[in-house]
């Protein structure tokens, strides 16, 4: 027998087994498809109507669950984006959910929904963050994505100042990899003498840029795609931006990927009519206000170091309110109904001028 | 025993075995993507140096079992992405491909490209099909994928032409659903005069044009994306385009989903260095041309009807080279090794001035 003969032999059996494999794959597919049927059937007996069966600290703990059992070789996340695909598909069966994103198709906002909910979520594009939370509000989608964050679109202040208004409440994160280009008219980097874009994006590419473009001007500005429409009008300019902006303003990239941490992530909130049960691994979003005094805003989070809570996030907002000169936003370890946080809560609200639980919801798996 | 606590443990019973699912299927999707390294170990024993593992009559047939084996209650098409999606991980394990597609990111054929080749996939934006062809030929990119049968983009003569003068063959089609909408600065349809759009698109949405705009003139223009840009300059006029072009050009939606039939459908091809081995179920493309007499191309064309083969498309170009008044891109059914079409191909070449194969690939599946 040739080697190439028992190669083709050994690939030959190696083949039949994946045919085999791809068939038990369909029959457990198939199975759990008719499993989430009959919850969803079980739900809608028990309660007499149309119910939601999205749940999302379920889903997460799932997520949680595959990746750590995960004995590879694929890697962990690549296998709970397949259960993500998979928990879609099963649950759209029902009734697909509806998204609401920052549009228009193609976005990042919309990568993050189909990102969190999977491919058979029916997303809707909306023109402006504060047209989600009333698609949300009125009920026309089960749930919207908003940027958060995301300093660097322009729109992270608004997106938090939205929830000082809104009866919404947070029911989900999630954390995406954005990239920023070198976008110009000009044809080297050597023509580039004043580069835009916003201060956040400038930071991010900071290292890139000494080493690149050591002599150019950097120039700080509201936003990447203003930053883009300047250096469309100028021989001499490039911007540091998203390649959307390259095609709205007719920018070649100059250079791709510049970000100096390849890892660089946005993030957004997934905003819902009610938030999420605990999961296990929970964040919890807290919208609160202090006497303007000193010592005011480390005071008022002292309850937090008693009950051994961590804050991963901590953002202050000028009120427009009047009352207050500043709101704070601030996220915290822990699910609301967990008995520490519960505690702490209690204090924050006895002692803040505002308080306002914006949700707990599970920390982003993918 | 009340109602409540049966329902409560019939839902956990359920989601018991919802979670042995998805135990099970996390152990057979890891040992296919063991069989998918064992697959490539082999082959690159056998072969010396490292090889292309990517096998789309492989994939095809894949598809079309799963599909066709698929017991619901998931539709078909939802399975075979599921497995799409499986496969294309496992792919990815030993290299991830590459395809570059017409940039920037989000466009219709990024789209096509990661519902072909699924998400693990790593695409590559280009600023023009050419770039797409030069970046394939030089091996910078695995595969390309390019428009064709998409006039509304006003691109597809482009990329039939690039064949002519190309290397590359066509290795796979993909078909993505496309959306129409009516985009302006009106605020109302009933301000509406004027609506431009590709002769193509005003075709495709002819009926909802009919009952909703009946006094409105329709005029035909090279591209939808030139119909928006002459719309956002006229108060009165809307165009019918994408939502990309409300992006680039400001506008609103006026009205979404415009199109008279739902499955409205735009055609894509992927393009490598070589072709696909037959799946069961392929196609061929061909680029011919023949004397300009009468009756030239109906006589060059006969020897498919002796031999039983199909046509699905056949379209005109003018030649710039001189020699023949037209080319001709004809798709047939079945593989350029079945008996019956590789006579037909001998008689083909025989015959015309000018023949070339551009590929066999499988139908698209999903």
């Amino acid at each position: 027998m040739t080697k190439a003969t028992t190669d083709e032999e050994a690939l030959e059996a190696v083949r039949k087994r994946i045919d085999a494999i791809d068939q038990e794959l369909l029959a457990l597919i198939s199975e759990r498809a008719r499993c989430a049927q009959r919850v969803a059937h079980i739900k809608t007996e028990a309660s007499g109507h149309s119910v939601q069966f999205y749940r999302p600290e379920r889903e997460a703990s799932i997520l949680r669950r595959i990746k750590e059992s995960n004995p590879g070789p694929l890697d962990g996340e690549e296998v709970a984006r397949l259960f993500r695909e998979i928990m879609s598909a099963c649950l759209a069966l029902e009734r697909p959910l509806s998204a609401a994103f920052l549009g228009p198709e193609g976005t990042f906002t919309q990568a993050a929904a189909i990102k969190h909910f999977g491919h058979a979520v029916v997303t809707k594009a909306m023109g402006a963050i504060d047209e989600i939370f009333r698609e949300v509000e009125s009920g026309a989608c089960d749930f919207g994505v908003v940027p958060v964050e995301n300093s660097t679109e322009g729109v992270v202040s608004h997106t938090l100042d939205l929830f000082m208004a809104s009866p919404l409440m947070i029911t989900g994160e999630v954390c995406l990899r954005i990239h920023h280009h070198l976008l110009s008219h000009a044809e080297s980097l050597s023509a580039i003498r004043t580069v835009y874009s916003h201060q956040q994006s400038l930071a991010q590419c900071r290292e890139w840029l000494d080493r690149n473009l050591p002599t150019a001007e950097l120039i700080a500005v509201g936003s990447n795609a203003e930053a883009a429409r300047l250096a469309a009008q100028e021989p001499e300019a490039a911007a540091v931006a998203g390649a959307q902006a390259a095609e709205i303003y007719g920018l070649s990239e100059l250079a791709e990927r510049i970000e100096d941490e390849p890892s660089n992530t946005t993030r957004f909130l997934v905003i819902g009519k009610q938030d999420s049960p605990p999961s296990g691994q929970d964040k919890t979003s807290l919208l609160l206000s202090c006497k303007n005094e000193a010592g005011g805003l480390h005071s008022l989070l002292a309850p937090m170091a008693v009950h051994g809570i961590s804050m991963t996030r901590i953002e202050s907002r000028p009120s427009r309110r009047g009352i207050w000169d500043y709101v704070f936003f601030v996220d915290i370890l822990g699910h609301r109904s967990d008995p520490n946080v519960a505690h702490a809560l209690r204090n924050l609200d006895k002692d803040a001028l505002l308080f306002k639980v914006l949700g707990s919801y599970p920390i982003a798996v993918l």
